[in-house]
């Protein structure tokens, strides 16, 4: 094995490393080596960094270093000493150097920078000297001591601002920039007895031993428990990364007068995407002072007023590095007596809609591929761009009362009510109300509807308040458990609290509840959003995959889950191929049709139930036209009743209503009772619910089957195009089907009969408990489709019921027992080995089986790709999920046929297991997306003809001035703690 | 294709069909063609039998025969009629024939017999003449309109019963044998009157017309509402039996004075399984004459002095019949004029007691190999030779009050109580009490111990009822709907009240329940029972397969279910190879322990609740001390708390026995109400439980862990050997095994420092959820076995709640949408094919992974031949269904040798699919003991030796005389209706 390299050099037109190293040199590292080699050759000072492997060696060696290691880095910094020629030390011109960690991903958690190291007693007076600036020489060396002490050796920062307040208190002075040269001096005698009494030792004269401690410091950052938080709160493995790397680098100084400068700047705006170049700049100045708010940036345009020369050096080196990079850069540079150095470059952050801009406008000026383009959004991105958003400053501004699960994007505010019934009334009284309950019931959902927003005590994020809510594209909490109830009337949020009627405001993005009427913005559909996603469209309908079981599979379409006319017509809007899931239980929650559907479920005999079920039958035939007819030919899945008959009837702790009803259909309450009370279910998610009530009384399914023969009956006599389909849920057997789908085929033939019709329809099963699954084989040959309940089937694949498992899911996620919520990321090694089994049994009985998922998990990108890689023809989610699963499925069409050709390029490796394979390939996948980003983009052009695409020329005059966040990071500011 | 064969011969000594030809020719004309041919050549009857392929041809062509059909009836009619030198309707001296229905499994539900056919008003006179007995003529004659009208025509059999009365009437007898000559020349006129009103037409007077009408009869009784229930009764799938044979056979009379006679006798005694030849016969008489119980049948051995000739001829029969089936034989004959006529014969049915006595005695004749006596004995059997059971003779006398579901075998008898608080006060008092209840839960346990026998309104055979008294061998009937609580101290049952302290028995081998105290018999284990497990055990131990991923797994191991050392004392006694499955909760339910359970589990932090652990922490290693002793070195694997913590605490809705517990252990009652409010869930099934209890409190199974290992140093220090493993439930994701067992083995380590003992303790995990199964490849590499946990597996592969699914499961088997109750049978497609997958995955890292069963399907046989086939090292199942366990062990093995040698027989078939070929190898094994038991024994010696046998010599002398059933079917009886 050859000797790994430990040391990378950078500076003087060249570079050992490069951009595509960031695994070994940290993204600061990887980009500083880039830039300062040809073709870019920008002005950046020179330095070298000790890669990540050293990182890992350390921690792998009881935090040793490779033996090498000591002689590699002499031998750099002499190069380095050479490059800049001075010398670490030098008593007369000493070089000085920043010490900086930095890992593949930014991570603010670790320790950020150490700057001037190499001052000690005596060099500082050279650099007084040769600077002819004594009070620059001796703020550099207080600076450094407080750093480094506070950085390095965990001296109490408290100490070195406690000696700072004595120094100004006793010159009765208040500012910082008061302070005379003495005053420094003074200081560095009081920090250097602060750093003795801390480390219980002088501080290190010897340059070389300051920078060992500083190397040490970086490498021991990485495992500090706000860097560990980080990388928790942002969900990166252990052994993800190999660890931070350390770039030490040559000093330059923006504040050595009036021809220097420091500023941070963006090639384009990061909050509207505009292509304008932007960003802020101090003359005379460290980043520091930026960062302290002593002095107010100017904005870079007035650079070209003041130094006209170096805006116009600025301007090429943006342009250059935007070519270069294909992406949007954050900047950071430093003017030294006039001459620019270039400190850092990075892409960007920037906000949802500048996302979508930048990427639709890169494709027309030709610095991306539409595939590219796709890449750059990330698909939760988009749910700022559908809902009202807090205002940003609003939000800072307010006090969070407390934080549950974001279970519905979007920012909703009214009054507080207390019940479904409560809603309704108010909202026609003109108010706006947020519904605040313990948790939501499928009676609820008239109230739902009427709110502007959902609060919830209980529940997790695909509980029915945060399902409905995210169907209806209602903002919600959920899950909230600082909500307590003290009284019917009031409510406790956090520390406050609130009567009915009073206003809170509620943010389904991140979950927080505050007090009063925050500002909100309303935000639109953009015209680059249309067109990002018609290019989405387009190669998700390009797209060809082969399956585990060797299928080839064609397409990968997203449809939505929707129940109502207009909520059908809404998930058309927003780019839906159809309806993949038309839930049939909600609609008997509308007053007009519960009280037969009451009677039915309470019905003594069969009689007693067809009566109360005709009663219904013209009701949902309405109900199902509307939907026909929204979707204009698209395809409808129809799901036939799904929830157990007891969800429909009061509670057995719910007396009065349970009296209210009994006066109502004219029955005995105990009689009423004892019925109720027989409904109960000890595991209700495993009961008598979905096809087992056909199988018990086939009447119900007739009903609605018919209903659905007359609407379409009706649609095709209108001459409204139609193409409807029938879902069989909770399928455990082909039996089921089987007798089902006979039925079916009964009532379907009497209505085309009555009708003069000759309507057929496509019959499919939910694929949502293992056994269906295990047996796809059999159910293929009575279905005709195929749709995965993975809600369901994560429910019975883990055991965990998703109404109960917030009891230990987050101990699973703390412990990394479990990667991901279940719920929330489709599970490979389950539901997704059920999918893949499904998938291969089910083909190798009909080979073009249309195969898709409604389940919760149809919104969210990992498990979309997922759901791609098994070979599903579609996605189907909730109507306000629809614009991000197109984008999400795109890009898994993207990645996997970017790995499948790196796959093909690499030499194939030696036969692997199948399970070693599948595991790898899993991997993968969900990597990919992060290695796309960081890999160097292709340049090639992408092949994809504009069939229906619907892309306006993208065009920067829209870009609508949103409130600007500014990012303020430089060089030279003290290391963000939290 | 050559030609079918629809009809087949018997008599003068040969035959066209034989005993191997059941399918075609039904039971009874197979044996009848073996009996008439070489090398029994016994005295038949001649006849022919019509297969059963037109059965399935009638059926299959809208009730039209094979075109061939007829005339191959007048051919083996004429040959009929040659061999007896008769023809059918000669006036002078007819042929009369029987005409029967069989199929290759006896059917009580199905048409029997039409006797006398050829009788006509010309032929009476002939016969009258011929037999020089006008009253035998025409009382033959009046019984075949009877009976041809009622049975094949469907003419009212009161409209007969009423002309009888009115000619008995108009003479003044009571006696049908007072009839004279006359008097039933008057009644065949009556009998046809009433003919004609009924059918439209004339009796048929012509003998073919006759028989043809009896043959359709024949075949339509295949699909009557009868013969279909008895199928769906005895699980017998449509399509698994081609249809009836109709045999028409030359009839012998027994009633033509004194030297005739008929009789039933069976070559042994069918309820002690005694070697003595038994039976009942009359002399002048016809079968149905000893059905109608007007005169009283001798038995058996007064044949010899009566008529000795006959009898040594019987005797001599008797013989060589056992000799050539190799089984006992049920056999009917006919005494015509002083010569025998053998009817039919069978494998006569039998107690348990008399199949185990049997079986093993015939071995010790060489009659048959140790491998065909194990088939000989149902498991189930087995079930009433250890428990108590209700004298048979009572149990008939007795009124049924209800009938639940067998749930735990045996008759159990006491005073009601209604509270297991009750139970346990009265059975202190001396007093014998059933327990009756709506459930029962954990709480429950002191009193279930305390109870005879248990009895439920509701739940079904997996309820916690049901578990608890199969492990405690006590009998239960539960989910008996019929009992209701009118008040608290009253139960209605059926239509009975009952006070508290009333008497009542229960049978829980019927589910019945009976008012009052009947007769019960103890049984015991015979020493005949003994041997034949030990025969089972010998074969089970020197087994071979090879699963279907490849691999070879050697033996099959018979563990048990037991939570208390008495409970593993008595798995020892009943042949168990240790504990498979030891339950760690029921033991927190003692009341010594469960207070300090109660405070762990409303403990407010880690501090309260390792306080309350370290109280229970001695009484459990108590309890492990107990059971590992009781084993005496074979294996106890102990499962760590598995149930939800609030099965421990009292429901919400029981305020009194929450204000109780507020009181004990000093909680404000409203806050013991919220906690106990915290711990309920949704869906308890999928829950917080098991190893998710040890993710979010550890200090738990470290408790657990804690006291086996001190339970084990103890045992070590004092000698006892101990193989103790520890299981952990509820597993999904190998993460949790590999914690909770890093966890483990540093307490165990603790353990081993302060002992100064080097324990190590296998650690292994159940396998009942699927994503477990589908990532077993992973769970491998941390676990050292895997138990599958079968009815958490089927009810998450099903989605069906074990104490919901009662709502429609009937209609679920009623229907055929399921074959089987997936909680009685382990089914195939469900949780079978994730066994499969996880021996599969499992084993591909581990190869001698070692795999078993501890669901309640242990102990069912067709389930433990699916495990076998899936290569289980062994089944762990309930104390008492051990015995039944070893041997459906053994029969699994012998079955599926059998199979493999069969097919190794066959040329080997084009090759099937992998999916096809599973479900015939699943079709051959559930079928092959019924095959095998039809099959002509292989004469082949039997290789095993004898290794650990503890084989008594088998003797027929401890035969005990119980009460005798006595079979009372022989030919020319009245048709069975129910």
């Amino acid at each position: 094995m050859a000797k790994t390299k430990y040391v990378y050099f950078f500076g003087d037109g060249d570079a050992e490393g490069d951009e595509s190293m960031r695994a070994e040199l940290g993204g600061k590292g990887a980009n500083l080596a880039q830039m300062a080699k040809a073709p870019l050759s920008l002005p950046v000072p020179s330095g070298f960094t000790i890669s990540t492997d050293v990182c890992d060696y350390y921690y792998k060696h009881e935090k040793n270093y490779p033996e090498t290691l000591n002689a590699d880095v002499d031998k750099y910094l002499s190069k380095l000493e050479r490059s800049m020629k001075k010398k670490l030390g030098d008593e007369k011109d000493p070089l000085l150097v920043s010490v900086r960690s930095g890992a593949a991903i930014s991570m603010p958690g670790m320790m950020d920078t150490i700057l001037n190291l190499g001052l000690n007693d005596k060099s500082v007076l050279g650099l007084a000297e040769k600077t002819n600036n004594p009070r620059f020489a001796w703020d550099a060396y207080r600076r450094f001591i407080q750093m480094f002490g506070d950085v390095a050796m965990g001296v109490p920062h408290e100490k070195f601002e406690e000696a700072i307040s004595e120094v100004k208190a006793a010159k009765g002075i208040t500012q910082d920039t008061e302070m005379d040269t003495s005053d420094l001096q003074t200081l560095v005698g009081k920090y250097k007895a602060i750093y003795k009494a801390a480390v219980g030792e002088d501080f290190p004269q010897d340059p070389k031993k300051q920078m060992w401690a500083a190397i040490n410091a970086v490498f021991g950052s990485w495992m500090n428990p706000r860097a560990i938080k980080y990388r928790e709160l942002n969900n990166i493995k252990e052994g993800a990364l190999k660890g931070t790397a350390v770039t030490v680098m040559a000093m330059v100084f923006g504040n050595k007068g009036n021809t220097s400068g420091t500023g941070v700047c963006f090639s384009r705006d990061p909050s509207t995407g505009e292509n304008v170049f932007m960003g802020e700049y101090l003359m005379n100045a460290q980043g520091e002072d930026v960062v302290a708010g002593i002095r107010t940036p100017e904005k870079l345009s007035q650079l070209d007023e003041e130094n006209p020369a170096i805006y116009k050096q600025l301007c090429k080196i943006r342009d250059r590095l935007e070519k270069h990079y294909h992406d949007m850069q954050d900047m950071e540079f430093t003017v030294e007596e006039g001459k620019l150095f270039m400190l850092q470059c990075r892409n960007g952050k920037r906000t949802g809609a500048a996302a979508v801009k930048m990427a639709v406008d890169m494709v027309a000026e030709k610095l991306i591929t539409k595939e590219q383009a796709l890449l750059r959004v990330e698909p939760s991105q988009l749910d700022q761009l559908l809902h009202p958003e807090l205002d940003k400053k609003a939000e800072k501004a307010a006090e969070v009362l407390a934080e549950g699960l974001n279970a519905s994007p979007g920012a909703g505010q009214g009054q507080i009510v207390f019940t479904a019934a409560e809603a309704e009334e108010w909202k026609e009284e003109g108010k706006q109300v947020i519904l605040v309950r313990k948790e939501t019931s499928p009676e609820d959902i008239a109230g739902m509807v009427a709110a502007k927003g959902i609060l919830t005590s209980t529940g997790g994020r695909t509980s029915h308040a945060a399902v409905v809510a995210r169907g209806m594209g209602t903002p919600c909490v959920c899950g909230c458990e600082a909500v307590t109830f003290p009284s019917e009337d009031t409510v406790q949020i956090g520390a406050k609290t609130f009567k009915k009627g009073d206003n809170i405001t509620i943010d389904g993005s991140t979950g927080r509840v505050y007090a009063g009427l925050l500002p909100v913005n309303e935000a639109k559909l953009s015209d680059e959003l249309d067109t990002l996603l018609s290019w989405a469209d387009e190669i998700r309908e390009k797209s060809v995959r082969t399956t585990a079981s060797g299928k080839k599979v064609r397409g990968f379409d997203v449809l939505a889950n929707a129940d109502q006319p207009g909520e059908a017509q809404k998930a058309f809007d927003f780019g839906a191929k159809g309806i993949g899931l038309c839930r049939t239980e909600h609609m008997f929650f509308d007053p007009a049709k519960l009280p037969s559907f009451r009677n039915m479920i309470l019905a003594d005999n069969t009689d007693e139930r067809k009566k109360a079920l005709a009663k219904i039958l013209p009701l949902q035939e309405k109900d199902f036209y509307g939907i026909i007819e929204a979707m204009n030919g698209n395809p409808v899945t129809i799901r036939l009743l799904d929830p157990p008959l007891n969800e429909f009837v009061p509670q057995p702790a719910a007396k009065a209503e349970i009296e209210a009803l009994a006066r109502q259909i004219g029955m005995d309450v105990n009689e009423l009772t004892l019925k109720i009370n027989a409904l109960q279910e000890h595991n209700p998610m495993l009961g008598h619910r979905g096809c087992r009530l056909a199988i018990t009384y086939p009447e119900i399914y007739e009903m609605q089957v018919e209903a659905i023969a007359l609407a379409t009956a009706a649609c095709e006599k209108k001459g409204i195009a139609h193409d409807v389909r029938i879902m069989i849920p909770n399928v455990v057997t082909f039996k089921e089907v089987q007798q089902i789908r006979a039925q079916a085929e009964a009532v379907i033939a009497k209505v085309n009969e009555e009708k003069g019709t000759d309507l057929s329809f496509e019959i499919g099963t939910m694929v949502e408990f293992p056994r269906a699954a295990l047996s796809a084989n059999k159910l293929a040959e009575y279905a005709d489709f195929f749709s995965f309940g993975t809600n369901d089937l994560t429910q019975t694949s883990f055991g965990f019921s998703r109404d109960d498992y917030g009891k230990f899911i987050n101990s699973y996620l703390k412990q990394q027992v479990l990667d991901e919520d279940p719920f929330n990321v489709l599970d490979e090694d389950g539901p997704g080995a059920l999918m893949e089994i499904a998938e291969e049994k089910g083909r190798s009985v009909k080979s073009d089986l249309h195969l898709g998922i409604c389940g919760e998990h149809g919104g969210n990108p990992a498990s979309i790709a997922l759901c791609y890689k098994i070979g599903l023809n579609y996605v189907s989610c909730s109507t306000f999920r629809v614009p991000a699963a197109r984008l999400a499925g795109a890009q898994a069409v993207i990645n996997a046929n970017n790995a499948a050709k790196a796959a093909t390029v690499k030499k194939a490796p030696a036969k692997k297991t199948t399970t070693a394979k599948k595991a790898t390939t899993a991997k993968k996948a969900a990597t990919a997306k992060k290695e796309v980003k960081a890999r160097k983009p292709v340049a090639k052009k992408t092949t994809a003809t504009a069939k229906k695409t619907t892309a306006k020329k993208a065009t920067a005059k829209k870009a609508t001035a949103a409130k600007k966040t500014t990012a303020k990071k430089t060089p030279g500011r003290k290391p963000a703690k939290k």
